[in-house]
């Protein structure tokens, strides 16, 4: 699921607020994480990549555009994670109390 | 660019070569690596994702099927960087000796 969402630019600057939703999900979805980079860039956005031994979560963020592009990808190559991906993308969205500007779900 | 590799089961095993593939490719079009995670699975594959300013690569590696799937994504905010996604997905197959299996350009 690749996404723009639309959010306030204070939750946009605040790589620690994203990461206790990254990992409340992570957890309330039975996902495991294998590594991460948080970084924030001064006085801009951040940049946060969870990887799961599923795949990864990306987010990158523009406080200055009142922007991020959020994406989900979880392999549904041992198991069909469809639903986990949505479920994913939908907790981030309210968590961050943001709107979606455009969501693509693609499959391959 | 999302896409899908097919390539030998040795080299979707060998995330060192992958890494060296990765930084020469980040260096030759002066990307900015500001993070990374690569994590082997024992026995198995791996997955790596790299940060950058511009945002951010993945490889998610399935030995067992010969397949991977390798993402690039760089950001547009702040410069038209579709040349330099091209050059690096093209980059990392030659390096890989892999086959392209699909591959899909997305803009948003």
């Amino acid at each position: 699921m690749l996404g723009v969402l639309s959010a306030d630019a204070a939750v946009l600057g605040n790589p620690d607020l994203c990461r206790s939703i990254f990992d409340d999900t992570i957890r309330v979805l039975g996902l495991s994480k294998i590594g991460e980079v948080y970084h924030g860039f001064p006085g801009a956005g951040f940049t946060a990549v969870v990887c799961l031994t599923e795949s990864h979560v990306s987010i990158h963020t523009w406080p200055e555009f009142g922007k991020a592009t959020f994406d989900v990808f979880l392999s549904n190559f041992e198991r069909d994670n469809s639903d986990k991906v949505r479920r994913f993308f939908n907790a981030v969205v309210t968590g961050l109390q943001a709107t979606i500007v455009s969501q693509q779900e693609i499959s391959r």
